[in-house]
């Protein structure tokens, strides 16, 4: 597996590059480096998405990111000089709208202050599931209490959880992340979240869905074996890895 | 096992009783029935536990109450008319102090206002180890975060938790209890909480310490199958079911 990805990367577009009609792009690590302010732009990642967006391939973007709307996520990468436009940007949020429209589900929300603009348009009355998402301070007991009495209280608890880390780094220290608190839900109910985002094969599918191609004409790139190449793969796309982001911090399986 | 129980119940004492040293008895569907209050005592519980103090048997009670101190909450069993007094009584938070002496170490609280004062004669400075109890409104996201930076930042992270209860009830409605935040701790930072309170050998095991008997020696006599009669039997006491508190909704092993 390790030798295919890396004769795929320094050989150009692997053998299947004829069949291929798409291409999803991880953006932190792969695109830009997270850091003070916006970040900075990986050396030639900037011409990268130019010409692909010259070529006859469908193009979109994959994050796990939560606590921003795409529209102030994407304004930070077209800062930093990508060509990007929001409906190109797949964060777990609209995956998540995307899945509750399919299945009919109003969700109850337990997210970030910053993520609830995405939620404008949905139907949130009288909720038949909850969305938990990375909120921070918004994780108060009682804003626990009542995601929990509004999951408990129905027939068939559903719990959507946007990503599952544990915790993340900030200036000021470590920070508990969404998965503490799915975790929490699971326990309290007794039952097993629905995890979106990277790399849940429900996030995946809602982007083949918008492209409206099967997994085997698309390309997944992405700086995390797990997340990235791993979830592509187990969607039944082709996944490679780039040598930059996490690349370096990466344990490859022999 | 349903058949030597209810022998042991119907027939007095039970055979082994000449080398009892030590009665434990639970207090909450035992000796009273909570409520509106301070709740009622149950008929004959008050003249039972007279006549087990006449006796030549040592008397310890046990709860999972961790909400106040052993000192109000004795205060509620003397005004139902108990002759019961603070040093007899088991909650979680004592039967953890005298773990936290036992292995030297200090703890960082998580825990509800009312139950601090038990903690005040403990050295906290320093912390080598995490107790979450019930906190209620003290889980913020602030104090789980500060919980979560204690444990990870320790080389052998500890965190005991008082009891794994999921919710209970409360007039205005379905409340998360410690168990919960114990799971969100354990994912967080990838551990196993020890549990302090029945059904934990450990909590059974400090109040044999402190009566100085031997696990067979002693008899549990609580209306709860799993953490009174189980809990006790998993430490060699003999544990016997009462037919109040929550005996009735009992489903019993067949």
């Amino acid at each position: 597996m390790r030798t295919s990805h890396f004769v795929m990367a320094d050989t150009g577009w692997p053998g299947c590059a004829k069949s291929l009609k798409g291409v999803i792009l991880d953006l932190c690590g792969v695109l830009y480096d997270s850091g003070e302010g916006d970040g900075v732009a990986i050396p030639g990642s900037i011409e990268a998405v130019k010409k692909l967006k010259e070529s006859d391939l469908q193009l979109r973007f994959c994050t796990n990111e939560t606590q921003a709307t795409r529209e102030k996520f994407v304004a930070k990468l077209r800062r930093l000089g990508f060509d990007i436009s929001v409906s190109e940007v797949f964060p777990p949020a609209p995956a998540a709208i995307a899945v509750l429209k399919e299945r009919g589900l109003r969700p109850h929300l337990l997210v970030h202050d910053g993520l609830l603009p995405e939620f404008d348009g949905v139907d949130k009355t009288n909720p038949n599931c909850v969305i938990v998402g990375d909120a921070a301070e918004n994780f108060s007991y009682q804003n626990l209490n009542e995601a929990f009495r509004v999951l408990i209280g129905l027939e068939k608890p559903v719990l959507f959880s946007l990503g599952q880390g544990r915790y993340y780094k900030e200036t000021d220290g470590l920070k508990l992340d969404v998965g503490v608190y799915m975790k929490a839900l699971e326990y309290a109910c007794d039952l097993k979240a629905e995890v979106i985002g990277k790399p849940s094969p429900t996030f995946f599918q809602s982007v083949l869905n918008d492209m409206g191609l099967q997994p085997h004409e698309v390309l997944m790139i992405g700086d995390d074996l797990l997340n990235d190449v791993g979830g592509a793969q187990h969607c039944g796309m082709k996944g490679v890895q780039v040598r930059t982001g996490k690349y370096s911090e990466t344990r490859l399986p022999r």
